[in-house]
């Protein structure tokens, strides 16, 4: 039964996620614990005529020990090998396939200052990498394989087999793995999510107002915003799904028009470390007040990693009423976190949430309220009591969220 | 007990094996399925004073379905990050360790054209590298890792899990791991090679005659050549042990001076391989004539990597009576197998078994006698039948060998 939904699993990365091509080069980055759904995801990528398949293996607890015992020169290098290893790949227009597998709780133990400094050091030299993900001119997705350490996280009271088997089950219902038709379920649910992305991109709000216990925000949308989602099509085209689940449907909000409170709703797992309880209060766009009942240290380099990094890049809308979030678990994983539940992202915007974007210079993107920086963290708002209305341009007032839902 | 016992195999790695030095970057090339002892590896290379450690996975299920699927233009190209991230290390003094776990008979459906093809690309790729390591400038280890395909190979009655388990029994007390205090034993065990070894090079053989069914063959050993085996010292005079297990002790014979027959005792696994029952005829160190009764065709394909992958480059003593033949198993798998047997190998001599053989030139190594070549391959020749002859310059003959063991 597993084998089987391994394969299913597998066919959604690489015929929906990724879309492989005839003659494509596929780079799979995957957890080293996950070798065997990573095989098979391997060989569907040859069976869908893929050229070659470059599999980058990483272990999170190698890197763990990095962060404890190497000297700091050590951790602010980053090799040109590292970085040519995905680099060269992309340029030749590789696809991505991410097999992701986090332990949420393994980077406790570490500094938060010597994380913050290898953190930096990989978002550096991954920049150039990460401009053909923001650009869309990479095909990518993200699949997740469950480990020890996260299943008994979200189940803490069964044992680890049974863990394990209970979030394998939860990760095949989410991605609609279990379902008789995984492809076709796909392709239904991403014509349901434009639906949605078309009335708004059709309303073109000028802002939206967030209210819930502990909300009270004003996020203006800039100029030529996009709300995108589901399937995106890349810079030549090529329809894919960067995330395996996803709900949401989500735009880039102005830089600096963003005003008020908002409350997490959820915690946020950041690196291997949990940050739970935390709200911010912003000014211009800028998070100048914020809190945490668990993780404020880890939050505050958070949002000063870079001058962007306390500003908004991503805001996105979830029904309270999904899949993922009907499981009633908390995953303690962005990827399925973040599609249970309306939320915002610190840092970068998507460049193709805006008309125009992938073309824009620093300056125009600044210009037009476009935050930039080296992260990207998204962290969720949603909950039942969740209102939010949208004010266009000449004053209409719509209301898109009713206690957590889509209101139209 | 399994996991005490990693721990003791892991220590013998990091500090017999590569013998890791404080501040010294590690790499470990290691297979995708032996992370939990790879962590345990990684973890005492840090306790030993480690500043990095660099853990360089690889899946040969991937390289297999590469082998299989992949255009020739593909598994022509080794790209430069894959040369770099080991040639930028060993180029800054770093150890290596390799956590091997080889399926013996992986590759079989693969078109040996196309295995050649890639091999020779690899092999001309880790050109430089190899050179750190046939000079002795890098210190290096190996050590082996079971696998589900393996462990069937050698134990086919057994189920998987008994036959994993089983094999792990044997590789602890083959490389001494069982043993209260194995890098005591290691200690004891590297010093009786040593007194071998002095007996060997004091004696200083114009030649070696070995006699065994089916073998009649007079190998010249080359002026300045140097018996080794056990530990190495590296150029800056640092001990280390390249192999673990390790029973022989070893020599480079004069490339033009092997003639006669040699039959192998033992099957060899070449890459996923097998080739089995086979023999070669010499003259004036090359290969003339050669059968198999099985893998002819990557027999051949073997010797015709190069010109000199038709000439020897090794010759190693073992005796019948050692741990790993008392084991009576046959492992398929080379670093057990030529440590239950003298044997030989086509290909590169190593140049620390000749004197002033890491600074000659090309030339100068031909003159001498000394192999060079990009493959190095051991193949099996010992039995309880064997004896070896060793003859002086002098003309003085001493029995090396007589019915399989030490004669002396």
């Amino acid at each position: 039964m597993l084998k089987k939904n391994l394969e299913k699993y597998a066919d959604l990365a690489v015929k929906i996620g990724a879309n492989v091509k005839k003659d494509q080069t596929v780079v799979i980055n995957a957890a080293v614990t996950t070798y065997d759904l990573t095989r098979i995801i391997a060989k569907k990528c040859y069976e869908a005529g893929a050229k070659e398949v470059v599999v980058r293996y990483r272990d999170e607890e190698i890197q763990h020990q990095l962060l404890l015992h190497s000297p700091t020169e050590v951790l602010e290098h980053i090799p040109e090998w590292l970085i040519n290893s995905i680099l060269d790949y992309v340029k030749e227009g590789a696809a991505i396939i991410n097999v992701a597998s986090e332990d949420p709780g393994l980077l406790a133990d570490v500094d938060p200052e010597r994380f913050k400094l290898h953190n930096l050091a990989l978002r550096k030299s991954s920049k150039e990498y990460m401009e053909y993900i923001m650009k869309g001119i990479t095909c990518w997705t993200v699949v997740t394989y469950p480990n020890e350490a996260w299943a008994k996280k979200v189940f803490p009271d069964l044992s680890v087999d049974e863990a394990i088997e209970k979030l394998w089950d939860n990760i095949f219902s989410a991605t609609r793995t279990s379902e008789e038709n995984p492809i076709e379920a796909w392709n239904n649910h991403m014509g349901n999510l434009e639906r949605r992305i078309d009335f708004l991109n059709e309303k073109a709000f000028d802002k939206l107002i967030y209210k819930a216990p502990g909300t009270d925000l004003e996020v203006k949308l800039p100029e030529g915003h996009l709300w995108i989602g589901g399937g995106q099509k890349s810079e030549d085209g090529h329809q894919f799904l960067p995330n395996i689940p996803t709900e949401e449907v989500f735009t880039t909000p102005h830089k600096y028009g963003v005003n008020g409170t908002l409350r997490s709703t959820m915690p946020l797992s950041y690196n291997g470390n949990l940050i739970e309880g935390f709200s911010f209060t912003f000014k211009d766009g800028k998070v100048v007040d914020f809190h945490a009942e668990k993780g404020y240290d880890v939050l505050k380099d958070m949002i000063n990693t870079d001058e962007g990094a306390s500003y908004l890049g991503e805001v996105a809308l979830v029904p309270h009423d999904s899949p993922i979030s009907n499981t009633g678990l908390i995953f303690y994983n962005t990827l399925y976190d973040e599609n249970a539940s309306c939320h915002f992202a610190v840092g970068s915007a998507y460049l193709l949430s805006v008309k125009g974007g992938p073309d824009m210079s620093e300056e125009e993107k600044d210009t037009n309220g476009i935050n930039h920086s080296l992260t990207h963290v998204d962290f969720m708002v949603g909950s039942p009591d969740l209102d939010i209305i949208g004010i266009t341009t000449s004053g209409e007032e719509v209301q898109i969220f009713k206690d957590g839902n889509w209101a139209f």
